[in-house]
């Protein structure tokens, strides 16, 4: 025991492209090692056609041996959606509260994983051991249910990882985060304190979920129609109120979408979502209620072109659609980079004839991050030796950073990582102890990893400039063109109206050969070459693009049938 | 004239990308036609690779005998980076007060366009005559100086026209919008006002660009290095709270980004800035000066990755880099769309070690456009028969349309546009007139009109999934494959790792070419279309993309030489 007092903490951060540990995080001690979550995220607007993004697991890979066990803090996609791509590639048991663990069960079912042996349920306050280390949750509030953070017991100190979390004084749930674990904590000395820097430049504290109940009760209520809510389909105590409130009005809930419905089936079985008697009809049933008795809980929220509420919004849903005298209740602000999606959803609601409650001061979202009041509440609260703010943009972390140093942390205590850094925490210091392997790994349709750099960078020109291809067919023994240049093109030009230019490209790429002589027919590089700067510069001189180019060559020759390119 | 008074008024919305009326209308009176405004849009991300949108100019052309005059209210963009487009298609002269002209001659000399005859300069309150209507320009305040609207006396009644405005009360230049003018409208009966619905969903007043000034103040007194300002480079008045603010503070002021400094030079010639004797100094003797003697005003406040601030956070730019101890004052909001890429440049100034202040309640940007209760005002004030919300998206046009109701504008004389739209006025009653052309014309480079939707979905496909050509050459003769087939692809998958994939798809292509028989072999359409569907399949089951397939067939005979595609 002595020994492993002497050996180092290791933390690396891993997964969440751009906010960092948010998706992965490893902590090593000896020969064991503990993951916390294992999310994906969304791609960029540069990744083209990639569907999701996973963190790396390549250091995981590499010490197989000594995974002892992941944990996930909660149910959100990104702390749980890369478990099914993880458990492909390496064996280790997963530990998470109910909701997280039923959300994922779902999730492992769909893709054919089954949960390794040990895995197994905690509750929130719940300790538990993973190897050489005493783990214990606690309870934090968060927008979905069943939230927790961390409190690591390694040999070499305490760490408490906050999880994504905020201070609901009054949370839905009655389940008011664990203060007082916090401050025991401190009372045994915590070595480091890991916390959530999402919100680190909101000033005050995030309103509690509660706040939107009251919106949605006022709007239930008075409301002379029917009211379509749409919310993250997995923020049950939104949807739990949407339930309660959608009863005390008269109106029966009919939900719509198949995240949704996901939500409430596995919420409802689990116990956290309480269902009042009655409540809940099938949307055809709801389309006979009288308006004033009806509410629409639906996905969409960020505008999303597939979700229910878009296609409502367009006419072009089956079972229900938007109408005149609807409210359409909008209980979520747009992630970064949906702005202009929610927008034109909102518009086309409004050309329906709805009204549509969307700004954030009427008060149907608040966060589910905590504000910088209740960041310098978790930190007076732990009392840490060492801060590493996580789960935020380099900005957020910064800002964090600078609250715990106002807090009276030493600024040599103050860790500001980024995802692919390994800190080392001994008693008395921390140090930046190298790096691993953090890229992203794109996912395209089935393929994992094999949409990177280069097909990202084609992609791109493609979107941008289209794509021409040129080809041509060359005799070999006569070593001269037989057939071609022709050339066709995708998202270049309009292709009917642009026969002329083609013509004249092809002449180009005749000139070309030309000048390159017969004798140097043979040289396919250089046949290339002249190809792509005789026609590239024509094109760009004409349209100002530069388009994709690809020449291709063709050979025939006495005995056919040979091809090369 | 009683014959004129019969006519009516109509008014067509035209140009904005979806904000109505925002890049051009167009008044007409029988055989006159008066154009407000002609302005570009940057694209949305799915109009991918267009540089700019331009309003569709098909109306105007259909009625080049009618148009009389073409009045600009301001210099932004958004309303006047149209007109040497227009002028290329159209002789029409151009009224601008001051500064709106002087940055408009700029880039019309830029184009090699030449101003009209007729064309001249207007001062705000200026009356003059455009054919049958009598315009007098009012002052209004907005994020750029010398702006405008127009109250337009037609043979129908009297039209007032806010443009882009705001009522700011302690405007920078000291120039209050003339609210005495509006009332004395009022007093003469306005039949119509249109009225700017940007901000038409924020509750309150939007406050004074002097609150920027307090808060530069605060920041140029106060910080411990230099000061980087970044904002809009049309914003005239912002940049003179900079000059003064900056002097105030003992700093020296460089200007770095080609906008900018086109902006400081443009205004400070025409007398729209007044520069402080001595306070600006080139870049390179900034680098010279003591830190705490310096303001850097750049350009790249919506993150644009080319922008002077955005390549000085990433030490790239030649003149000037971004330090640990710079102050780094974002003066702006995110244009919706660009929201990721401004996060990206905060992030890296905070990489560098700078302080970054770009938090709305710091108080470094307000809106150039009216909230609420301005918009209440501005009806109240003009008191008009008729209203129509424009320069907004439908959701605030809805919001604004609702203000006006509550005013007491009876709900059949408050008309909801869109752009195509044509509303017909008489003195007793406003109705929809029909539609005219407004399309969004691309410009992608040199290029205008000719990337239309065929192009762009083209183009989307192939920014995510890729192209794939598959190509063989036939024997007209033989009816024989004789070359190929052979595979080349882009943005599908990396090729040096898919050359397995790319074997097998060939494979797939023999077969079905096998199985089509050689007697088909000549039925070019049922080859590709069994090249395309054996492929297709197959790169969809092993990869679940569907790359834009293009299948290539060229034939040689005894002839050579001809082909066919």
């Amino acid at each position: 025991m002595s020994k492993r007092k002497d050996q180092a903490l290791t933390v690396a951060f891993i997964g969440g492209l751009g906010e960092v540990g948010k998706n992965m995080m490893v902590f090593g001690h000896g020969d064991d090692m503990l993951i916390v979550d294992a999310g994906l995220t969304f791609p960029r607007d540069e990744d083209l056609g990639v569907d999701v993004v996973l963190p790396d697991f390549s250091y995981l890979v590499e010490h197989r041996d000594k995974l002892r066990g992941l944990v996930i803090t909660h149910g959100h996609e990104d702390h749980l959606g890369a478990v099914p791509y993880l458990l492909k590639e390496v064996e280790v048991p997963v530990y998470a509260t109910g909701l997280a663990l039923g959300l994922l069960e779902d999730k492992l079912q769909e893709q054919g994983v089954r949960l390794p042996a040990g895995s197994r349920r905690v509750s929130p306050g719940e300790k538990f051991t993973v190897a050489c280390f005493a783990v214990e949750t606690f309870r934090v509030n968060h927008s979905i249910a069943d939230c927790v953070g961390l409190a690591i017991d390694s040999p070499t100190g305490l760490v408490v990882h906050t999880g994504d979390f905020k201070f609901d004084q009054t949370p839905v749930d009655g389940k008011v985060s664990d203060l007082h674990r916090l401050a025991e904590y401190a009372q045994r000395g915590v070595l480091v304190l890991l916390s959530d820097s999402t919100n680190a430049d909101r000033p005050g504290f995030t309103p509690s979920e509660k706040q939107v109940g009251k919106a949605l009760d006022e709007i239930f209520r008075t409301a002379s129609g029917r009211v379509l809510v749409t919310t993250f389909a997995s923020n049950v105590h939104r949807i739990q109120q949407v339930l309660w409130f959608a009863r005390k009005a008269g109106r029966r809930v009919a939900v719509v979408g198949r995240s949704m419905e996901r939500t409430v089936e596995v919420a409802s079985r689990l116990g956290y979502l309480e269902v009042p008697e009655g409540v809940l009809v099938e949307v055809e049933e709801a389309n006979r209620l009288r308006d004033t008795g009806v509410v629409l809980l639906t996905t969409g929220s960020q505008g999303e072109p597939l979700s229910a509420l878009a296609r409502m919004a367009n006419g072009e849903y089956r079972r229900a659609e938007v109408r005149q005298g609807d409210t359409v209740v909008i209980a979520a602000t747009p992630v970064p980079g949906n702005e202009r999606l929610v927008a034109r959803t909102i518009d086309q609601l409004f050309r329906r004839g709805a009204e549509v409650v969307y700004e954030a001061h009427r008060g149907v979202h608040v966060s589910g991050h905590a504000s910088r009041e209740e960041l310098k509440l978790m930190i007076n609260l732990v009392k840490p030796r060492f801060f590493v703010p996580i789960h935020g943009h380099y900005r957020h972390l910064v800002r964090h950073a600078e609250l715990a140093r106002e807090l009276g942390i030493p600024d040599r205590n103050v860790a500001v990582a980024e995802n692919g850094v390994v800190l080392e925490f001994t008693p008395d210091r921390v140090r930046d102890a190298g790096r691993v392997p953090a890229e992203n790994v794109m996912v395209d349709g089935l393929g994992i990893g094999d949409v990177g750099s280069v097909v990202l960078r084609d992609r791109l020109q493609l979107a941008q400039e289209g794509v021409v291809v040129v080809f041509l067919v060359l005799d070999r023994t006569s070593q001269k063109v037989v057939a071609g240049p022709d050339i066709v093109s995708r998202g270049f030009v309009y292709v009917r109206e642009a026969e002329g230019l083609m013509n004249e490209g092809r002449q180009k790429v005749e000139e070309a050969l030309r000048r390159l002589g017969p004798q140097r027919l043979g040289d396919w590089p250089a046949v290339k070459a002249a190809v792509r700067d005789a026609l590239g510069r024509f094109l760009h001189e004409r349209t100002g693009r530069r388009p994709v180019l690809l020449p291709l060559i063709l050979e025939v020759g006495e005995e056919r049938g040979i091809v090369a390119q």
